[in-house]
């Protein structure tokens, strides 16, 4: 099978990625050669870009092209505030919801004993100096309803008490959200944190 | 948004291919620029090679990189018996089977009135051509259970009656179906097609 050695491997390599398996890979590649001057070739173009030039910003930790992002270079955006996120896609999903004009701290990941990250691995030491450097009045931990996620959001508060001011995402109903289909969890944070109409 | 729009690309790229959309193409996309050296530059490597090296067989329609693909050439494959498939994943589940040795012959579609697709361009003409040429006593129509792919099927048993022995798969009961989950069309198939045990 010498001259599909390639298009395997290729199979291969796309089938590791997150939400494909080999099934999908076969199919995805298919398409991909089906089409290979208007898909395959592109894509092929565009990965090599990125590849070569995709880096972390070295203030936040943000993917960028540049060795400050777009959002910490950003002169509209508000300073003062800076927004922990676990990583890179929840800072993304924060921009999508275009409310929050402040910067971003992306931390990498979420304390964890078990897999031994600890701070140093996690950007931290870099959160608290930044709290000077840019003099931020507010940390917003946007990190998840976890474990791993609170734990990380109790120590970083920890680090940082009195020196500025602490805040979480609120929790409860999610708009659009149907109390039948909740867990007892948000159910219980939505009541205890209920407020006048 | 400069620094980030080689990333947005490549993002909305990889959310075109099938199986993909823009949640996982951003996932993908992410976890391939946290493992750039490991994952994103073999990846972007390999696509390239494949857009450049990628064609298909002139003899059967199989993809590979080569004039004549490895089944066509094979010497330890039967000769004279010819399996029509509609594409290529087709054929990749009848190889993953293991069972047919003799040839292939990959249509490239279905007939279809609707999107104007005639015999001209599903590589049948190629098909009757390689009846003579390589000796062909039989034709195995290994089509979907389709109205397109039947329609397919009949003319292109039409095209070659009283010339080959001509044959499609068997239909019935899937190897570990449930009767109770099959489809009325498919027991009546099975039924009309018993056999002695």
């Amino acid at each position: 099978m010498n001259s599909t050695r390639d298009i395997d491997a290729l199979i291969e390599m796309m089938a590791k990625l997150p939400g494909l398996g080999p099934r999908s890979a076969r199919r995805a590649v298919l398409h991909l050669i089906r089409k290979r001057e208007l898909l395959l070739m592109p894509l092929a173009d565009q990965m090599q870009r990125v590849a070569a030039t995709a880096r972390e910003c070295e203030n936040c930790g943000n993917v960028g092209t540049t060795e400050l992002c777009d959002i910490c270079t950003a002169e509209k955006r508000a300073n003062g505030q800076i927004c922990v996120v676990e990583d890179v896609a929840d800072l993304w999903a924060m921009e999508r919801s275009q409310v929050f004009k402040g910067r971003y701290h992306v931390l990498g990941g979420t304390l964890s004993a078990l897999d031994q990250i600890g701070p140093e691995q996690l950007r931290i030491p870099k959160l608290i100096d930044r709290i000077d450097t840019e003099q931020i009045t507010e940390v917003i931990l946007a990190v998840g309803a976890t474990v791993d996620g609170q734990t990380t959001a109790h120590y970083i508060a920890d680090q940082l008490e009195g020196r500025v001011r602490l805040t979480s995402l609120a929790q409860g109903v999610p708009i659009g959200g149907e109390l039948d289909y909740l867990d007892d969890g948000t159910i219980t944070a939505a009541l205890n944190a209920r407020k006048d109409i």
